[in-house]
């Protein structure tokens, strides 16, 4: 097991009819922004619970934010905090609309001249604007964590950012909104919560015996979860286990003393920027073919996944870890996801060698849990993609 | 899913060579009372570490915290912070050490004339001096949660406390201080740490499927990491996963959204306060009888754990409940614990009616996962376990 330091001090309000909590969560005397994306609150009675659980406080809202929250968008949001003097800041949506507001804190309190260095100069967030979130769409995790991703449309970039200073000081989590969310999305939150697991585990064993099995746990809830929710997003049941199993799969506990890959991330970024894919989309079209030709450095810990998640108990480790790709495959398409590039778009050739030259060009050129992917390798994978 | 709150702001900084780091943790202007135990730290180099990184640091020391801390030396720690204008707490040790610390930073703020106040009027600590600690005995979990058992001599009481300024500020865990452990104090943390897990997933199921399997992961991860600790308490990466299922097993993350138990803890804390008997053996003298008297109501998650944990797959559900508690009893017994009260003293006799009387007496009349235990029904169990 490796070194490590845990600290998450998020408050969780989880549960039906705990969005009107937020009353005491939010200082009486702090001047709130609402932030929120393309209107889909003002519909399924969100809007209104929240207006009324803040009734009381001075508040107003910016919505508009959309998904991969751009650069230029959340300036404008940015100016109203400044002139409106804002000392509060509540999310309400999904992933886009919090990691928007998790550079808003951060840029609200930064004293330099340009916002977009703190993505560009990868400049940690200390001491953000205090923030809450109102999680209407489970997937990313955003809503317990610290990091956030921004898109600029202008240099179709995708950035991360992140520091302690970001964590939500609370966050609500009420698994009735997921009835109102289109099947899509949720096949969209399945597929990324799983995969955010997947780049946390699929590495290589460092003998931390908890820390892989509550890795298995979430993959296992992820996978009996799908069938129910995708079914019948009203059952409350089937909600609660889709949103806490998101929630678990990036809050930072899994990763704690042992390695993480993320380099299925950091390409499928690179899908979305260019062609507006949706996230967890660009993370099921590279999945298979990053383990594939990654295998022998991976194949302990797909052959132990595939016994302890999908039950495969035949063959020797190679074959097994060669049974849990395909396996994950059957996943992704189980949930109506294609994992082929070519089905999102027809202009796919070259890409690999386009994002092989951006990763070249920003210094990446040795990712991966050993450090050891080139944009060499990252080319083959993206081909291998097509 | 029940609804629930999760918060926990403590700091875990885990790993070899990390007790440095506290110089870093604690407030450069604070006036620290480091607080410790039997001395063993002075044998074992934690004091030295300790020490050398507090230099530059204004601190004096109290040591002689007894095991299940006791009320009235506890009162002499508490003179001395008022004394000195203590402001921060430094409790270095297990379990004991810690839980005499948060009692120390409650009673520090507390505003009324008497401390024991607060254990016998249950007066939840909303704000209390802040503490970090250093662990040296992985068991009980309080280096990452908000609660605390304090014992008094004089009225053979050992009563519970808690609230969130209880929380410590950091918690550093070198697994390096497992080496210096005796044999009896592993297996006592193994077994303290499995029954913590059982009070909080042994009761009925409510289809929280990341909870139910984030239990069986601690379990599981227990029985594989007990072996290994105990025939070699050098080897560093066993301690690990032994420092590690410990903490996780009691710092609130696997009891959200679940029923919870703790009658087993409720009971064992009465053998502690009459016969002195260790926590962890307490109660691997009364899980078995609390299971097989309760086997109904708990016969769907017994099962699920004789599966999931101990690969039990022949039976009825009932026959696999019964297994179950079979092989718990039989991890209990591999630890080398005896698991009837008769082994520990020969004045057992009326043992059942005594506590059943002081369950009575506190009004604590419905107890367990169902709140339907009654002073009577804990009277057979504390009966069967004789």
């Amino acid at each position: 097991m490796n070194n490590f330091e845990l600290y998450n001090p998020t408050k969780i309000i989880f549960g039906k009819g705990e969005i009107a909590k937020l009353k005491n969560e939010i200082p009486k005397d702090a001047s709130v922004l609402l932030l929120f994306g393309g209107g889909s609150i003002k519909k399924n009675g969100v809007y209104e619970q929240v207006a009324s659980a803040l009734e009381g406080h001075k508040w107003q809202e910016f919505g508009g934010i959309p998904p991969n929250p751009e650069y230029h968008v959340l300036l404008k949001a940015l100016e109203i905090i400044k002139k409106e003097k804002i000392t509060y800041l509540l999310a309400v949506g999904g992933g886009s609309v919090i990691d928007g507001t998790k550079f808003l804190s951060s840029a609200a309190l930064y004293e330099g001249e340009e916002p977009w260095d703190i993505l560009a100069k990868r400049i940690r967030t200390e001491v953000g604007m205090p923030f809450g979130t109102v999680l209407t769409l489970p997937a990313t995790g955003s809503e317990m964590n610290s990091g956030a991703v921004v898109t600029n449309d202008k240099t179709e970039e995708k950035v991360g950012m992140g520091g302690p200073g970001l964590f939500p000081q609370f966050s609500i989590l009420d698994p009735s909104v997921v009835t109102s969310i289109p099947e899509r999305q949720i096949a969209n939150g399945l597929a990324d919560s799983f995969t955010h697991v997947l780049e946390q585990y699929m590495t290589y064993p460092v003998d931390a015996l908890l820390q892989d099995r509550l890795s298995e746990s979430v993959l296992s809830s992820i996978i009996e979860t799908a069938p129910r929710i995708m079914e019948d997003t009203s059952d409350y049941k089937s909600a609660a286990n889709f949103m806490w199993n998101c929630t678990m799969a990036l809050n930072g506990l899994i990763q704690k003393g042992v390695p993480t890959d993320w380099a299925i991330h950091m390409m499928g970024h690179e899908l979305t920027a260019f062609y507006g894919i949706d996230h967890a989309r660009t993370l099921a079209i590279l999945t298979k073919n990053h383990y594939t030709y990654n295998l022998k450095s991976k194949q302990a810990k797909l052959a132990q996944c595939a016994e302890r998640v999908f039950g495969i108990t035949e063959g020797d480790e190679k074959e097994k870890a060669e049974a849990c790709i395909e396996a994950i495959e059957e996943f992704y398409l189980s949930l109506g996801i294609s994992t082929t590039l070519s089905s999102y778009t027809d202009n796919f050739e070259g890409t690999a060698q386009k994002i092989a030259k951006r990763f070249t060009e920003r210094g990446w050129t040795a990712i991966g849990e050993h450090g050891k992917l080139t944009p060499h390798d990252v080319e083959h994978i993206v081909e291998m993609s097509y």
